[in-house]
């Protein structure tokens, strides 16, 4: 069984534990306050010396951060990440637009937002983040305006990973009103066999 | 033919034509002036809806954006891509902390400090970004101290993807005095066969 290290409302951990869900696969989640600091215990740090959730045990104990190499791992031979070499490839380049153009700034916002108490200086921050969220979305919906899913015909790990902090971008204050390939991919993703919301609770 | 677009000086280019002069790989170099706003232009957003070098495009006209995703694309079946599904996850969790935790500090500085005009409004944003340098830094040397590589007994595409931005640190204020597992490291990276050094010229 897999042992997911997880915060509660991460996207990031997230994306692990829905493609568990979607895999049929077993798993334990163990929560780690990022609010309190637990990312940065001794322990953890064993697990992720980058001390960040989340990270995935395996049975014989091996660790292994990062969301999307994580979900990599766990999708190799499933339809989650195609076999042929430049789909698998494309699938890939949209999860690092993800973490490069996309996480750092929807859900930086939402972070702050949600999560922690807004300050002065973080909301001096938060128009380049606007701006540079609406950019990422732009470029999603130039895809999503003309296709069902992010590459090829079906669902894979890109649409789980720009799934997780698009359909909460509203709780960072991004609107989605004005991207309606977005909305139907949103509505598309959430209609699949198996999923669950990011509040589940095992 | 391979066609890489690039701009003389980015560690993002030089990971791809790097990779392609150790896999003895023919490939074009096309410039893309990214001060002059040329990776906006329609044409070149054709190729990356992103905006950003590099992009690769393969004989057959379609392209690939995403450095650490045009690596995998060329790496795959060759030692620079364990087989290996934990070792291959491993690498690619080491791409994903580039480009999260490593490059938006790093190469950012750089960039700011050896391409553009310093201004008080990006020098005051300078000591977070030194201070989550220098973190990046301490993970990989936390590994580096003890392995000659950063997964395995070989180089990888994570050894290219960190080695990129690392070896020029200084060009933006960082010094790697301090991490002497990262300078064994970076003298073994530079004494591989078919080396070349970023400001080569094709």
């Amino acid at each position: 069984m897999y042992t997911v290290y997880d915060f509660d409302g991460s996207g990031n951990g997230y994306k692990v534990w829905l493609l568990l869900h979607f895999l049929g696969e077993k798993y334990e989640r163990v929560r780690v306050n990022v609010l309190k600091g637990e990312t940065h215990s001794d322990d953890f740090l064993k697990i992720n010396p980058v001390g960040k959730i989340p990270a995935l045990v395996l049975e014989d104990g091996r660790a292994l951060p990062e969301s999307n190499a994580i979900m990599h791992y766990l999708a190799e031979g499933t339809p989650w990440l195609p076999d042929d070499r430049f789909a698998h490839a494309q699938v890939l380049s949209w999860t690092y637009f993800e973490q490069y153009s996309h996480e750092p700034n929807i859900a930086v916002l939402r972070f702050w937002r949600h999560f922690l108490e807004m300050t002065p200086e973080l909301e001096a921050q938060a128009p380049e983040k606007e701006k540079k969220s609406h950019a990422a979305l732009a470029v999603m919906e130039k895809q999503l305006a003309y296709t069902d899913w992010l590459v090829g015909n079906g669902p894979t790990i890109a649409d789980i990973a720009l799934y997780a902090y698009t359909h909460v971008a509203d709780e960072g204050g991004i609107s989605l009103a004005d991207y309606p390939g977005i909305n139907r991919w949103l509505d598309r993703f959430a209609s699949l066999p198996n999923y669950v919301p990011i509040t589940y609770h095992d």
